[in-house]
């Protein structure tokens, strides 16, 4: 069972992921909680360059995260799901398609192919997309760091790119109004994932 | 006046461009040597990256040479261009047909439009393929790195492959007999950069 989360910096995925986490390792299941970029000794250095490398061409940035996408499905994700831990993933390859492709205007039917190429075609099982306006977001965070440094207008196109994602796949996404209150996207999220659980 | 120099391990690319750089700076030429991956402060990381991961899954390998493709390309070969150097580059865009594409199976391709990408379409003004037998490359090494652990399997269909793309694009790639000591091949190879550099 893997399951991602999506949404622009300030929606509350990581708290969400941590309660959720919590909430199944109560109840006795496996949990592996990770991110991308930025999981495993690889995925952290990646994510150090992201972060730390000033104007990096948008390619550059693009085939980073496919590099650590690629490494963190084969040496994370899959090695969970192969023992049967639920692995609950802050972003995924929603998270490319919005921002290189809705985003920065790289082709997209060459991020789908490019995201397959790294994942060997993992799909989630389920997806949640955390939804706000890009303002109610940004005003959330304390630290911007460089993406969050993007005009309105990016966000913006990032946001409808994630919308018309889900319109995609709409048995896979749920689409999670992030505007309400922690405990009551909480609460939202736990029941659907409940479901999804007791189903499998 | 863009250079760039292919061919495996061991087969004296770097001494080479050593001499040649030597060479058109003592004929008064702006000469910048660089080199995939692995030139300024990004690549080095890309580097260290590639050569300390261990078992790196080969489509994460990928992506960081194109990562590190772009940002090469966009931050030191074009501006030395533009500013009319005459750019040594140790491989380029041709490694990856051959060590990606030939050697690891992935789609040529798609590499080409990957490569297309990450260079914004700068194609060399010459290649020089210094061609060896696998073998002789690389009994001259003294330290083998991680690709040189590959089999030799791998490296005939390297050798094949630059070969092949040689073929595709005769105008621009001048093969070179890469057995002969280094100096014969020194001067065989200045002989023909001073030709080009004449008609430019």
């Amino acid at each position: 069972m893997f399951i991602t989360f999506e949404g622009p910096e300030g929606s509350g995925k990581t708290t969400l992921i941590g309660k959720l986490a919590q909430y199944l390792r109560a109840q006795g299941r496996d949990v592996v909680v990770t991110r991308e970029p930025g999981a495993g000794p690889f995925g952290s250095e990646i994510r150090r360059l992201l972060l730390e490398s000033g104007d990096l061409p948008p390619t550059s940035e693009l085939f980073l995260f496919l590099a650590d996408r690629a490494c963190h499905v084969a040496q994370i994700v899959r090695p969970a799901l192969e023992r049967g831990a639920i692995v609950l993933c802050d972003r995924y390859t929603d998270s490319t398609l919005a921002y290189q492709g809705y985003g920065r205007g790289f082709d997209r039917e060459l991020l789908r192919r490019l995201n397959a190429m790294a994942t060997k075609e993992l799909v989630p099982t389920m997806t949640f997309l955390l939804d706000l306006p890009p303002a109610e977001g940004l005003a959330r965070l304390t630290r911007k760091d460089r993406l969050d440094a993007e005009t309105m207008d990016f966000h913006e196109r990032v946001r409808a790119g994630f919308l018309t994602e889900a319109d995609r796949a709409p048995h896979r996404f749920v689409i999670v109004d992030a505007t309400r209150c922690a405990e009551v996207v909480f609460d939202e999220v736990a029941l659907r994932l409940a479901q999804l659980v007791d189903e499998d």
